[in-house]
């Protein structure tokens, strides 16, 4: 493609950017396609020959688009509602073309120290002490596995060379709210999945610290060797947070690594009203903080903070001759040995510009504008005698069903109808919200997080739900 | 930032890009900074105010471009040469606004729809059979660990529960010359580093498939369970081909799984006369091919095909309720059941762009191009009474150093020649060469990969090294 071409094209994707990104609300949030569509709408085998490019974009708009779920619609509510903020997309792109590999230093030193740099930027907003060192990875999923394949190898360095065949029983604990990835880590770290101990949670979803104390003691008893507890501050379900300071405390104790999963509710450490949430995860050995969840950066880039980033480093770094740089005897830093990935993206761009133009005063009140936002909405469940609230609200995911007034049918007729409800509202296109399960019962989840998201959206969304529980509620009758 | 303030800055990118495309030999390829210096050009914390655009880009421009090694220079001869084409750029662009997060069915059908067309498109033009499953990870280091994986799962499926405590001792195979990544993925594994047996390789490098089997044959002598071979087509130091045919019959009569790391060479099974190398892959439980390497797609995006990938489903699936979707049981598939990380950007759309406006035509004319460009230089040092070749040439990576006729110093004195003639070379700007180690002689590397490079880059790297090495030799004498 020439350069002449190039700016044709570019240009034309600029237009199509700037009205998607200001008016995706022309579009349905969820797609109205079915498995297969995409496919059998594009041939089986690639082109002979080239193609120009607007013929590509045809199709681009032609089948794809209409496939598209709308993460980037302000009334997307469903898991954790995100934000490809208009200075993370220009990022992107520039990103692309510079196409970085920041393996080592010498590979980017841009790439290198501008995650330093960003990444100290946001330890600073969130309060950690400068003892946190930073990488980034492209997901918590993999920040996760990194903390406890430390933890393995602080406790056990051996392992290294001779893997896990002779080792004593091992574990690692977290809440029974913990995030699913903590699951895959440990069956992909050769621990089984039964080394994961469930602790029980509270009646407000936090892992108890009372019965990890005990889990703690009674698996010592039997022999069995804690390797790291897993605290979660914003679980996934309910945005609950686990008691950190204690939890904390119980692994101080026991010489237990401690890994802190702040993957959606970290950034909120920056709000001075929240800093008492995060009593303790400065005690943390390591922190996973999501960038592309609640801070407006594109997908994916996920932060990692880890007080002991050496024992990291004595995990998996291995650097063949032809990765040898001079570089590293004179201070550089060689990204690719904190990590089990060779090749890293460009990542820290796009958080440094996202960082820059939005501002720490702006991110504060666009996290402000989101918690009140989903006060709200739970102040109008609490309300309706349709509806009830199943979860606090501690930051800005509100769990509740609706329970219509009078309603006599049993459990099972309750969780059915909740989900015709959720399946009602989100095929009218205007709103996209999902469903969890709370202690045995089918629970819908508003979660609020994209940058456009107004006081209309979310009124537009309660207006929907009330409208169609009417619906459903006479048909029952 | 509003529509128009977007469509402004978009403007500017595209025209940054547009120049930066057509003419990066503008900068030198490996940048002339110290390490530090970036760090200490930008303020040590955040802004609280929001900055204009216009001030981050300036910033960029004054601190970030110098501090850029130029992956798409033309000039650029290391480790493996790649290109972020135009399309694929622009595809990033697109992508990083549609801000898909492909983990469900649902969350965005046209990103799983369409990693199934472009894979199956690439697998087509590879010549593999639909037998092949495929998957798009970041990297190939990841690509590898869930090889590695399900094949500790096809062993042992009982590791996923219960870990690899008890279980007998385990080994993986690859050849002295296969990547870091698969020492990385036995570590993290909790194999241990010493269950990786490296076999010798013959004196063209590629992994002795006797030597294999009698280490396999010993190896079961003493009770030990072989898990897995990795086969590489392109090893990084020279591009070396395994017998892939003989390790994937031994692999069949043993019950073993192959894995072929075919990450950087693969893209030439398109080549009709390069596909005998490939003989005996389409044995392989799973491969893995990087279109970020050596097919014009922006980094990341790794391609892995796999013929067993409900082996991976069963090593990995784990869906909690609030993922719980009802496309699954019509057929749809989610891409999360077949990965370790739960987000996944929508990387099939670079693929997709890139496969339908270069063309597979294209394609294999620009990877026939960089071989000849390879061979010519090859041809070059092996008519020079000054340099030697230390490799075969498979592909388009040159393997060689200089040793100046009559030269009299020691094996150490060569190795530092030609270490100061690799960084004088560098130090031009024009071009940038990596290095390897080969039979413990300090080896320099040439590779062509960059959709740019023409004959006339390859020449003037020959001409730098002439000159350099005229010059560093009459100061030797």
């Amino acid at each position: 493609m020439d350069p002449s071409s190039f700016r044709r094209h570019g240009y034309a994707l600029v237009e199509w950017i700037a009205e998607y990104l200001a008016g995706s609300e022309r579009y349905p949030v969820l797609p109205r396609v079915a498995p297969g569509d995409v496919r059998r709408a594009l041939p089986a085998t690639a082109p002979e020959r080239g193609e120009p490019f607007e013929a590509i974009f045809a199709d681009f708009e032609r089948v794809l688009v209409p496939a598209l779920t709308h993460w980037n619609h302000p009334g997307f509510f469903g898991y954790f509602a995100i934000t490809a903020s208009a200075p993370g997309v220009l990022a992107e792109f520039l990103a692309a073309a510079l196409n970085q590999q920041a393996m080592l230093w010498r590979t980017s030193p841009a790439a290198t120290e501008l995650e330093d740099v960003a990444l100290g930027w946001l330890r600073g907003l969130l309060g950690l002490p400068d003892s946190f060192e930073g990488v980034i990875y492209d997901t918590a999923s993999i920040a996760s596995l990194h903390a406890l394949a430390a933890a393995r190898h602080a406790a056990l360095p051996q392992t290294r060379e001779t893997g896990l065949a002779g080792c004593p029983p091992l574990r690692v604990y977290c809440s029974e709210h913990a995030h699913s990835s903590v699951d895959k880590a440990v069956i992909l770290l050769g621990l089984g999945h039964r080394a994961l101990r469930h602790v029980p949670a509270d009646d407000e979803f936090r892992m108890r610290a009372d019965a990890l104390g005990d889990a703690l003691a009674e698996d010592r008893a039997a022999g069995i060797t804690p390797l790291a507890v897993v605290a979660t501050i914003g679980t996934t379900s309910t945005t609950s947070v686990d008691p950190v300071r204690a939890v904390a405390d119980l692994c101080r104790r026991e010489g237990v690594w401690l890994h802190v999963d702040a993957a959606y509710a970290g950034v909120t450490a920056m709000l001075p009203g929240y800093r008492p949430r995060f009593d303790g995860w400065e005690q943390a050995d390591s922190i996973v903080v999501n960038p592309h969840k609640w801070l407006f950066v594109p997908f994916d880039l996920s932060a990692f903070y880890c007080r002991r980033m050496d024992v990291v480093r004595q995990a998996f770094s291995l650097v063949p001759e032809y990765l040898q740089t001079a570089e590293a005897s004179r201070g550089a830093r060689n990204l690719m040995d904190t990590g089990i990935q060779l090749g890293r993206r460009f990542r820290a761009l796009k958080l440094w510009m996202v960082l820059r133009h939005v501002g720490a005063e702006g991110i504060r009140a666009a996290l402000a504008e989101h918690i009140r936002l989903a006060q709200l909405f739970a102040g109008w469940v609490d309300a309706d005698p349709d509806f009830e609230r199943l979860a606090p609200v501690p930051f800005s995911v509100v769990c509740f069903r609706a329970r219509p007034h009078g309603f006599r049918g049993t459990a099972a007729e309750l969780d059915a109808l909740n989900a015709q409800l959720l399946d009602a509202v989100n095929a009218t296109g205007e709103v996209f919200l999902s469903h969890t399960r709370l202690n045995d019962r089918f629970v819908l989840r508003l979660a609020v997080g994209h940058l456009r998201t107004t006081e209309v959206h979310v009124a537009r969304a309660w207006a929907l739900l009330k409208r169609h529980i009417a619906q459903l509620a006479t048909s029952i009758r």
